[in-house]
């Protein structure tokens, strides 16, 4: 009897994303489904030479919690300094292995069983998984084009006398494509000192923008302490290397760092270097602006396939950045059936389902990558799709 | 008041350990206070070559959440075939971030709050911090020089209904230095069978053997699916790289893995790829070998030259491996105030209330590291302590 999973994990199940990938890692799908970025962004040449001329001893050695302190100085200074993001400074940054532990972190930090989390609907899978571990109540806010309507924002606050913390993807939403103006931020804020209830300001698309540069981070509109940035090098270098960071009022950052120091030590400590050298002696910017600009081409290819080609009664949003878009199939379907028949044609999409706070409801959404096909494939996939969603809305 | 730290993290101090080395980083301090390995047994070249032949595009991209499947194998083969330790399949192998990852990853998919944790006492910091922070209640079983002392566990087993784990470190303990002998690993067994309690064996230090090989993991003598592993290559290639590893029963296994998905998604890919080129390309126990000669020649000068110079009312292990071994005053002195005066005296160790499960009892031992200073620190260092214990056990 006492051989037995502990009662928050006990009905969590895995990613329904990352299952979506098993059975569609087949090369011969073409796959709208993953959540990675394109290969072609990755700098090989660059990262074996910042690997040979970092790998020392002391990258080899322990490390401090908190991160290479080069590092955080360099953080704070690109993201806090230059880009007049917020004010971090180094002692703010905690150097994570990747934007999820950010996550984790501050779920463990924050949350008693119970408390409730708000959260944009669709959202993140990987983020409510682990809200869910906690054994959090998910709240869900619905959405426009311009992200968490603020009106139900307030209402889910009223309602929920435990509401905890606030869940946001404001720039390039994942999985909505959506980015939320200036305007929401600072109400959104408003909202969070009203109802004294902190953010987590995940944001690991917002350099990845197609024109002017994205909104302001709330973080930066932040001088109370009300939020907690999770930044990510996933989609800029590379995420295989498992490197982000967060930057955090001091009383949470503190907390943060024993869950870290139980969960694991500290960031692999070759590529915490990789990354400081990176940020210090390559033209970044301009990487930057090449990997925006591939899925800039990319989104508009698939963008202008689907203007031709879908049934009119499917909506969908025109991603500003980032690496997806959202699609709604018309009342009364859902993406779910559609995913299943598209599997048979060999092509992957992510039914909602997998993003809803609710994963039992039929959501009749489903989210599409542009950052991992080929244009051929987006021609290709996006053509099959077409004909696969008005022969399901035939039926 | 919604700005707070959950309840279990709220009293949570962060590592005693990693808290005195901050103190005793200067290098002007002689450090038996450390846990490292020695920067001398890092292989600096092979690290640069294999990092230069393994950082390709699919290791810079997202990987599959239980490791790299060429690792996953590698590790089943060598740790279970080739050794005999354990009947692994590739399918059992997890691979963490670390051996600390792995105890992490066990505590999230057992423990509700309540549950009893039985360890060694004193015991592993950083296993003691996680349990707590999932608000276990810890249960220290007193230790001879082999282990737990099995009729302490069988007590303690039957005085807690609630008990759901027994940690150990049977292999060259941390902090004790003790190894526990074949027929106590397998009354442990009978003992967890009878109780119907698992058993997380953490095993960093196996390899490191100064004599003969270490008796057979627990884990290889179980038939009956009572035990996780936690394996490590922090202590015979890098700490800094966060590469260990997890072998356990299937119904857990696939819990941990949700686990770590909501954690870090994966290990750090270029890593998972070096270490398991090394495996395949180098001669790994020639390495082994000659890193546990030099822990071996540390330790038999550290321990030739305390039979010399230590007060004879003072006791202490002698590890047949591994990286520590652990005094104790004679009863009515502590660890914490000989700890102090030798911080005057730039000389660093750990008070052994840092390992008590009751981090506020007077415990009069402490542990002292003989892989981090070399022989002439070793000589310098244990001359000063020497005098210093004189020094207190005559105030």
């Amino acid at each position: 009897m006492s051989r037995t999973i502990s009662d928050k994990m006990a009905n969590l199940k895995p990613s329904a994303v990352r299952e979506i990938l098993k059975v569609t890692s087949d090369p011969s799908f073409i796959a709208f489904a993953a959540g990675n970025p394109s290969a072609e962004t990755f700098d090989v040449t660059a990262l074996k030479k910042l690997c040979d001329s970092t790998l020392d001893a002391a990258a080899l050695q322990y490390g401090v919690t908190e991160g290479y302190p080069p590092l955080r100085e360099m953080l704070a200074k690109r993201y806090g300094t230059k880009y007049g993001l917020f004010n971090a400074e180094a002692d703010d940054v905690i150097v994570t292995a990747g934007g999820q532990q950010v996550i984790n972190l501050v779920a463990q930090s924050l949350l008693n069983e119970g408390d409730a989390v708000i959260c944009e609907n669709p959202s993140f899978v990987g983020a409510l998984n682990t809200f869910r571990a906690y054994n959090a109540k998910l709240v869900g806010v619905h959405m426009d084009g311009e992200g968490m309507l603020i009106d139900r924002l307030e209402a889910a606050l009223k309602a929920e006398p435990r509401a905890k913390l606030i869940y946001t993807i404001p720039t390039f939403q994942n999985p909505g494509g959506t980015t939320m103006p200036v305007e929401r931020r600072k109400q959104m804020l408003e909202l969070a000192k009203k109802y004294d209830v902190m953010i987590l300001e995940d944001s690991p698309y917002f350099e990845l923008s197609f024109g002017e540069a994205a909104p302001p981070a709330i973080k930066s509109l932040d001088t109370d302490g009300y939020v907690i940035f999770a930044g990510s090098f996933s989609k800029i270098v590379s995420p295989g290397i498992r490197v982000g960071f967060s930057v955090a009022p001091k009383w949470i950052s503190s907390k943060m760092t024993v869950a870290k120091q139980n969960q694991d030590v500290h960031t692999n400590g070759v590529f915490q270097r990789v990354i400081y050298k990176w940020l210090r002696d390559f033209n970044v910017d301009a990487h930057i602006a090449k990997c925006a600009g591939l899925y800039k081409k990319k989104s508009g290819l698939m963008l202008k396939m689907m203007d031709e080609l879908f049934d009119k009664r499917v909506t969908y949003t025109r991603p500003a950045g980032g690496l997806f878009l959202w699609c709604d199939l018309p009342e009364g379907y859902n993406g779910s059936e559609l995913a299943k028949a598209m599997t048979e044609k060999k092509v992957a999409i992510v039914p909602g389902t997998a993003f809803d706070v609710n994963e039992d409801v039929n959501n009749r959404g489903f989210r599409l990558n542009y950052s991992v096909p080929s244009e051929k494939q987006i021609e290709t996939g996006i053509t099959i799709l077409a004909d696969g969603i008005r022969a399901y809305l035939t039926k």
